[in-house]
């Protein structure tokens, strides 16, 4: 468990969430790794809901993630089961079969095919999840009457592992003449790089969008959100974003003008993604780094991660030391076109190093008073072309090996 | 400076390292960055030597790597200078006017020509190295009361920047029908992941070699030693392997079978690189990686960096904690082809995982026993072909934060 209560970079506030209607929350304590805490989430559509998704690219993804890409090609949903704790990843037949449990139990529980139910877990790797021990609590979490359309912060709650704050955010967007609504959440903090998607996120908009729209939106969206942020390096077995619409009785929008809806849900997702950088293990700086200049931007990317995952890089400014030169290191190993001797870094406004050498009027202490801030914004420009990436990441603290070091026991 | 007086994983003691004729070693403390310490190592040859070289693939490299690479081509040279804490690198104009003045004022002091004066530097990044200080020791230090051909120990301690302790091997060999030998040093402990060579390494035999069967020999040897060795996935601005034969006034052999030869490099090599990864920062565990089963043995060594690199491997390490969930999750995103469902996992002789699940008879009691131990060897089969490949990591404590939160300051 996590050894800093809260994040320091915590959001001061959660946000108001609105109600998404024919969507109802429950939770329960099923006690599969912890004791004294609600361990898993269930999510009810009350009509079929349109499903859209993106996983890990993991050569090897968990069970659930396995049985969420074979049953998401028919596009409707009824259910999520979620569990924290164990992530029911390489566990054989045991993990196949733990997952149909999980699915069959809700599905009788709630009255649908077990096709239509939807799982995702998280938590230690390796170990059998013991889904009978749903047959105890599941009449429970799908009765009527612990069911609530407004406990986000409780779903958010159920779904962490060493993250230290629920992540939750909402947008409203315009589509055919309507406003609608769309929310989140997020779980993640360590095993941050995602591939596809993050730890776990689940989003909900009661626009009446069919999955194939939902499907391109997220293709489009993944890639500068959920996919431009690491804690670590260090890509999960388990990355599952789930993007559901709930039409209810409504007609489906098949031929719509969806740029407005996926402005919205590329904000929204951009809100989760930096709050679990912000909850990356032992994080006291959000870093966002800005490469430019590069031969494209995915070539950009690659730099931008070369930096963002460099631990001399994080551990200098967990340290608040403006040590540009480990920046330079970083550029020099991503092995993509850059030139040395064009090279510019920024720190924020303050430029330190330009034309391969250290800037003319750098000062020291401009530059470690900027470092001493919680946000941290790096841009580099790399000389070769007109390609330009951005991504986030934290800094490396003697919290992030306190937290590592024993997490499992 | 290292927080850590010596690393736990130090050598006992010392090799005794023969003489090798016609090499002279001298030092003096030129004041570049650290006070109260020798700083500077030159070595000249008392007659030409042939020499090859192996650099840092950094897109970023330092003024004297460029240095080097652009004399390497007359396989010759007279002296090498050194200097620590300092490592001229993305230094522009500046760095390379600071290698001309050295390589002249040592050519100046021992009678040859700048050409023949390799150079190699070692430090912090971004700083313009003070090289007109050379000019008030060249003197003392080209002067022939101050060389010796046995300071072995203060030659390797001079190059050292937050090494803990002196990295020196030695080895034996057959060439001809002579016995020869071949000595060598090595400087390096943080910014450790070469992508040619380590930060620097210096080896010199007697044995009379051409430059073009050093080169050979360095090539096919590199791989398996340093290029297989990580402390934290960063690659250096300035890695330099040199390796200098001094044959004397012997002729040079030109078409021996230098298998013998071959192997000795590859052994000191190889001792010197894990000398680099016993002193990583912070290391208090040397761990092995060894990937079988992989579609090659390029995709063999991509695995076993992906599982040597990952922070929450290397942090599980560090809490000695056998979490080798971590291992499967750092298997899945190297991107390299595995079959989850025939992967196996070992700590040494103990095997955790098999075709896709922990093993049967896994015992939590053994494997912890197992990972209390200074060197960890994790053997992993990937299931897919018959690629293999080495490497050594070590893991990631507090120390390596401490170490790198402050070193600049």
């Amino acid at each position: 468990m996590p050894s800093i209560a809260l994040s320091p970079l915590a959001p001061k506030s959660l946000p108001q969430m609105p109600v998404i209607s024919g969507l109802l929350f429950s939770t329960a304590e099923a006690g599969i790794k912890y004791r004294d805490r609600r361990d898993v989430l269930l999510v009810q559509f009350e009509d079929n809901a349109q499903i859209a998704g993106v996983f890990t690219r993991s050569r090897c993804p968990s069970a659930p993630v396995e049985w969420c890409q074979a049953h998401l090609t028919s596009g409707t949903a009824r259910a999520l089961l979620v569990n924290s704790g164990n992530a029911n990843a390489f566990t054989g037949q045991k993990g196949r079969d733990a997952v149909e449990i999980s699915a069959r139990l809700t599905a009788e529980a709630i009255g649908c095919a077990p096709e239509d139910v939807f799982l995702a877990s998280t938590g230690v790797i390796g170990e059998p999840l013991p889904a009978e021990k749903y047959a105890l609590i599941m009449d429970q979490l799908a009765g009527s009457g612990a069911a609530t359309s407004d406990a986000w912060e409780t779903a958010a709650r159920t779904i962490m592992t060493t993250d230290t704050f629920p992540k939750l955010a909402t947008r409203t967007f315009d589509l055919a003449g309507r406003t609608y609504t769309i929310n989140g959440m997020a779980k993640g903090s360590g095993m941050i790089q995602p591939d596809m998607a993050t730890m776990l996120s689940f989003l909900f908009t009661d626009a009446p969008l069919p999955a194939k729209t939902l499907q391109a939106a997220l293709a489009s969206t993944i890639g500068r959100t959920f996919n431009a942020i690491t804690v670590d390096s260090d890509t999960s077995t388990s990355d599952t974003v789930l993007l559901f619409s709930l039409p209810g009785k409504n007609d489906l929008l098949e031929d719509s003008d969806t740029a407005g809806f996926e402005d919205a849900l590329a904000a929204l997702m951009k809100d989760l993604a930096l709050q679990v950088v912000r909850d990356g293990e032992g994080a006291r700086k959000l870093v966002e780094i800005t490469v430019s200049g590069a031969e494209s931007d995915a070539s950009a990317k690659k730099i931008a991660f070369s930096v963002a995952n460099s631990p001399l890089v994080k551990t200098a400014i967990a340290g608040e030391d403006a040590n540009w030169g480990r920046i330079v290191m970083a550029v020099g190993k991503a092995g993509e076109p850059a030139d040395r001797d064009l090279l510019s870094i920024q720190f924020g406004d303050i430029r330190v190093a330009e034309n391969g050498i250290r800037s003319e009027g750098y000062s020291e202490e401009a530059t470690s008073a900027m470092m001493q801030l919680d946000e941290i914004p790096i841009r580099i420009d790399v000389g070769v072309g007109s390609g330009k990436a951005t991504v986030w990441t934290c800094d490396l603290t003697k919290e992030y090996v306190a937290i590592n070091g024993d997490y499992r026991s």
